[in-house]
């Protein structure tokens, strides 16, 4: 019979990795607030017509859900790869791209490609917050280098730092997440003329989550693919196309590089229904690229308006805005929740970060910061 | 300018991880063929009434797609808890499930959690050919030991291999794929009394994907849960709930093993897309378990066909059926193939494994098989 001493004393010792024992799980706070500003999601829900047109995709891959999906997604990808000319102007082929659950998922890929046990990936702070957690994920060595104090990235001491710590992976977030930064390709060639010199070899990820945001004049990582084998750059449907709750994420890659990719990924790890759902959205891009433009006018007049309230606000390329800075953040933070608007709290000290909204959602914003910091 | 002679060298060094150099993704030929009985997949397609279920759910959901989804998909796992009570049982809290993209991923991410560098994996050969890869994908060493010649597990034997590897994390499928078998409790229990000796902690995954398939009187693991806080029993929705396409696995287990997965997790791992589709085909859970009953009583009337036309059938508590034994099983396989028939080619010398497909499947596979073994 069951010994249940015994084995209620294993309770106690469940084997659990000693670098994450004690550890939360990652992820900002789901808050139930009216005014939701706080994880850069696209305010606008899908149209009706874009429901409608996801709901017959679902419908129609129902029919075959009993069967595992296609492995190699090879519609998906060739959709992508439309999409990607259309954004901006770079032609690639659907061996070029790979899709995962979320771009994070994608990164997961990379570092287990790419990464591991004795290897090292490099990125440059204030970034992503997830990042570590990436390479912790995959046993990676995580080595943060700094950006400057106006969170751009300085070339030189980019190489230095490569030179110094020969990373495997170095993760370029541009736009930055929370900085809002996005880097000259300039600076992307010269990160990438210094991981080719990294014994071993070393692929440089540029992660364009909020790519679609960009200014006028601001070019893409997408442009450097043909001459650089060892670039990969990463998109996601969660922010411009407004389906965070998909989970689609992907990237843009030489065919040798996607097809490192192929091998770690689980199989089937792509839903039929995720692909049935990304290509019913795909075939709206272009009224949903309309809603984008009308986020970039509404966060450039956000900018404007901060810093005439005499705040600081960093240059942004994506759709949310770092300012500040406050003597007492967390209090301008509660200040805004207690008024029905959550921000986020991350980013250097004195910083918060707002996503755009609505224009009613960042008037709401804009009425309670003026009253919690006396603008 | 580019200095496209140093960019292109570093194409021939993307610096892959040496263990996955030159390998081929996993995964069974997807071939275009009438017959397919290969990947073990439910032969019936969802119902129209599931099928407009599922699109209805997915269209209610698709409303709110802009917003992250519930990252610990609270209602999903209520729901699977009660299918897991109607189907087994045994009651379990919602805090006792977990659930991701396919049961593959919930074993990543308990060989995240419990795994990793410096430790290792045990498993009992022939058994699954994804757990070495999974061990691979998260860098556990892995060791196999062996079944006996009746593909079931000796007790001594499971503890010896326990005692001599110190494994963290214990595999075991039952029923077993590709042989079929169905572990017997007291076996489970001496392999998870041997775990909780393992200093540091050891966790036993009873691999259930093909638990709904047992025959009456085979228990499951679930029942142990109670008893045995180091114990995960995993289950998916691709094979009796028809929804391979849809990429549900979940597994049950004690809160605090629960709780170290949800810190491995990507957060937002499960799309709310995902988890509305999973909602509403366990709404049908009555009905599609009927099917599973007609699929039982197809696999048994399949073994005593083979039996009866001389052939070793291993005794199968699943979907599928192994069988042989065959001087030359690439031959058969391809004659089968030749015939419009996919089955899979897989398991120890000699052997053939065929899914249990409807009735009319079952007869082109037997037509086909006397054919080509001229039974």
């Amino acid at each position: 019979m069951t010994d249940l001493s015994t084995s209620t004393s294993g309770a106690q010792r469940l084997p659990i990795r000693p670098e994450l024992a004690g550890l939360e799980p990652y992820g900002a706070p789901q808050l139930d607030v009216p005014v939701l500003l706080n994880v850069n999601e696209n305010p606008y829900a899908p149209s009706d017509e874009v429901v409608a047109d996801i709901a017959a995709a679902v419908a129609h891959a129902a029919r075959g859900l009993n069967r595992y999906p296609d492995r190699d997604f090879e519609a998906l990808r060739s959709d992508l790869a439309a999409y990607l000319l259309a954004e901006s102007g770079v032609a690639l082929g659907p061996e070029q791209i790979w899709a995962a659950n979320g771009s994070n998922e994608v990164m997961l890929h990379l570092l287990q490609a790419f990464g591991g046990p004795g290897r090292t990936a490099l990125s440059f702070a204030p970034t992503y917050s997830m990042y570590p957690e990436y390479a912790r994920d995959t046993s990676t060595e995580w080595v943060a280098g700094r950006r400057a104090e106006d969170f751009s990235l300085d070339p030189r001491a980019a190489r230095a730092a490569i030179a110094e710590h020969a990373p495997s992976v170095v993760l370029l977030a541009s736009p930055n997440n929370p900085t809002g930064t996005a880097l000259p390709l300039d600076t992307v060639r010269a990160v990438l003329d210094a991981a080719a010199q990294v014994p071993g070899g070393c692929v440089v990820v540029v992660d364009e989550a909020y790519g679609e945001f960009r200014r006028t004049g601001t070019p893409s990582a997408l442009e450097l693919l043909a001459a650089y084998p060892h670039l990969a750059v990463s998109r996601t449907m969660s922010k411009a196309f407004g389906l965070a709750g998909a989970r689609v994420g992907y990237l843009a890659a030489a065919p040798a590089l996607v097809d490192a990719l192929r091998v770690v990924r689980l199989p089937y790890h792509l839903s039929a229904v995720t692909q049935a759902v990304a290509r019913a959205a795909l075939a709206h891009s272009a009224e949903l690229m309309a809603q984008v433009g009308a986020l970039r006018e509404e966060r450039d007049a956000l900018v404007v308006w901060l810093r005439a309230r005499g705040l600081q606000v960093a240059d942004s390329d994506a759709n949310f805005v770092l300012f500040g800075l406050f003597d007492d953040r967390r209090a301008v933070w509660q200040g805004l929740l207690d008024r029905g608007v959550l921000v986020r709290e991350v980013g250097p000290p004195g910083w918060l970060r707002v996503s755009v909204g609505t224009p009613d959602e960042t008037q709401a914003f804009k009425d309670a910061l003026v009253e919690v910091a006396g603008l």
